[in-house]
């Protein structure tokens, strides 16, 4: 979809731009909500709880993304804990400062309903990279989808660095069977891999391999 | 999440109810959209193209979701082919009634975007069902899942007919690997298995066996 949504008009520059580091935690399952998060840069994952089986990634969020719109809607606490996958930047918009934009703008509506019509094709999308690609696309596929929801411009999201345990969190598979296709990205000289991470060298090839220009 | 959506305001008694045969083909990938469908019961199933390796199903939409609102607030063509997996009622409201309703009752939106919270939050949760559960635990809430989407009465919800195939599908595992969990659910006279499908016996039992009650 190529309707950018304009959610700015929800937040200011007064608004405080939030830095939080990569694993830090920003909302816990339980908490009461008292306001929305945009993050600006950077991916944040969405767990859920799994009865008796532990927490599970669910999603991942990233730029103009929009963290507890539901909670703040339907006056809930957080049922999902998001934490930083990279080093992130959020804006905060309080419940106040919320219902305000929309009070003065309500046009504000229609944004946010083409925003999360979008989320849901997304997520659907997501879906795709777990049941159909063979392993190796899945990989070239999992490190495009991060890379744009890292940063919308492509030049920022060539920044990304992701850990191969948090890749293979995300696939559901053994850290171990990356192993063949991050080589292959290596020598098709697409990805850096170093001590702190992955990251992308060559956005252009990987979007090639992906089948996308 | 409790908070019940009205959506009727979208549509009248005198919004024609269309009843659509299981595997039937309500919209079409390419088609150009002239309304939406609202499911009043039943269960469709949302087919997305992986690019070369054919189509896979990245949700299943059930009674009270909506099909189409994104491609009618953004008009673009629908992306994704969504087909009747049991017998169907869907009301269909065309876009111009949409946008009237939406001018008379701007509330509608507040209700909208619930739903389109709710909704992700729904996906969300069916993720999990892939990721966490062992085997037999998937297929006895994959089972809870189609049948809350089927109806929302829980009265209306145990007709639910589903074929193994579906189930197979839903799961992305092979149908003979479904054996050994059906023969239990059969023996705890939990669900019927007959040359039709699988249709649930006890529903208040399903739901125990999930921790649910």
């Amino acid at each position: 979809m190529e309707n950018r949504i304009k959610l700015n008009s929800l937040y200011s520059p007064t608004n405080s731009l939030i830095k939080v580091k990569r694993g830090v935690s920003i909302i816990l399952k339980g908490q009461k909500p008292d306001g929305i998060y945009i993050i600006k840069k950077g991916l944040v994952k969405i767990e859920r709880e799994v009865f008796s089986e532990g927490n599970f990634t669910t999603e991942v969020c990233g730029s103009e993304d929009i963290l507890g719109l539901s909670e703040i809607m339907n006056n809930e606490d957080y049922n999902f804990t998001a934490t930083c996958l990279t080093s992130c930047e959020l804006y905060f918009v309080s419940r106040k400062d919320f219902y305000e934009s929309i009070s003065i703008s309500p046009e504000i509506y229609i944004d946010l309903m083409r925003y999360l019509c979008n989320r849901i094709e997304n997520l659907e999308n997501e879906i795709l990279v777990q049941s159909g690609y063979n392993l190796h696309d899945k990989i070239n596929r999992l490190m495009l989808i991060l890379a744009r929801k890292y940063s919308k411009s492509d030049k920022r999201s060539a920044g990304l660095m992701i850990t191969k345990s948090d890749i293979a969190e995300l696939l559901k598979i053994p850290e171990r069977n990356l192993d063949k296709g991050i080589s292959q990205l290596i020598s098709d000289n697409i990805i850096n891999y170093s001590d702190k991470g992955i990251s992308i060298k060559n956005l252009k090839r990987l979007k090639a391999v992906c089948n996308e220009f």
